[in-house]
């Protein structure tokens, strides 16, 4: 019904999956928990259900992963770890761009967004798969903050920026406008927040030393 | 259970609701919803639990409402109806930041948080609760764009300044690190929000013309 290979999550281009058997167990369970939360949100999974969708036993499932909450987390885990590396052209603003319009195609893409919005929806009813999700932001913003880290150590930037805060920055009216309006998202949006993003860390609002200040 | 008067929804001081028997089954119903948001989520609403709990006929809730969506809807317009007025002291930093704060202070309350939470979760698979949730959220950030139209008519602000785009984007880091983290809402992040929102304003991030730039 779902195979790995059909999974659009935000791929790192050519790396596959490790091979073997248990990698290929839980490839097709994660495509049906993918299917399932894009289908019917959280609400939705149940073990079972996802054992027939994914074509595996039903005592494999429960024995590794136990609970619908186990099997999200692992999911997050997997999209980190396959989603595509930070742009690092030597151009900051480029760079910036390039990380809004990620997260606009993301967001905008049928499959994906559909998913992130019920990631973020289960989260909010649940404390595990919220620490969860905050984890898989954390790996990815920790990523695209590498290029402010070149920036940095250019001197382009004032050296006590926080590049965290930068990319948490950049990535914010993006989500909220996915979240909180029916106007989509679009180009001009990841221009927009590169943009600020860039005039605030000029203006020096992402210093370390923020609490002192 | 629940009666109107304890609901904390960022209520405007001294404004009542319109008094009457319908008003007063409708605030009875808005109140046990807030309740059943804040402890189930949206999946947690069902019109004969609401009646019960609000303490009025089956029949009047299914006249009145008809769905749960219809009832989080009423529940959305009642908030926006009864929430507070902007800030308006002259000095547009400190509107911006009074706003921040009230951004932080209603999402780290503990029953407007969840309140919240459950929202916008419900808003990610119901089409008809995205669209009540988004025109709060229009008519929130517009009431907000009082300060700034105020600031624009000063002369402080580039007079081709979008001020829903600026409260916009003042809101998203705060609503973004309250769905994305699991780190708590503070003043400093109020702060920085609405200090990089100013210096992305005075870069002419919110330019009306943005499509012809």
């Amino acid at each position: 019904m779902s195979d790995a290979s059909s999974r659009p999550v935000v791929p790192q281009a050519g790396v596959a999956r490790p091979g073997g058997r248990t990698a290929a167990v839980r490839g097709s369970v994660l495509s049906a928990t993918e299917d399932a939360l894009i289908e019917h949100g959280f609400a939705g999974i149940d073990l079972s259900s996802l054992a027939r969708a994914a074509g595996v036993g039903k005592t494999t499932i429960y024995r590794r992963w136990g609970t619908p909450q186990c099997v999200v987390a692992d999911l997050l885990d997997d999209m980190a770890a396959r989603s595509v590396t930070a742009t690092r052209t030597g151009n900051l603003d480029a760079d910036l761009r390039a990380n809004a319009e990620l997260v606009v195609r993301t967001l905008t893409h049928p499959r994906q967004g559909r998913l992130f919005a019920a990631l973020i929806a289960a989260s909010t009813h649940d404390r595990d798969t919220k620490a969860a999700l905050a984890e898989f932001f954390r790996r990815r913003v920790e990523e695209w903050s590498l290029p402010i880290i070149d920036a940095i150590e250019r001197g382009e930037v004032p050296p006590n920026t926080d590049p965290i805060a930068v990319v948490r920055h950049l990535s914010a009216p993006l989500y909220y406008q996915f979240l909180t309006m029916t106007t989509p998202l679009d180009d001009l949006a990841a221009d927009r927040a590169a943009r600020a993003t860039v005039a605030a860390m000029r203006a020096q609002c992402f210093a370390k030393s923020d609490a002192a200040s």
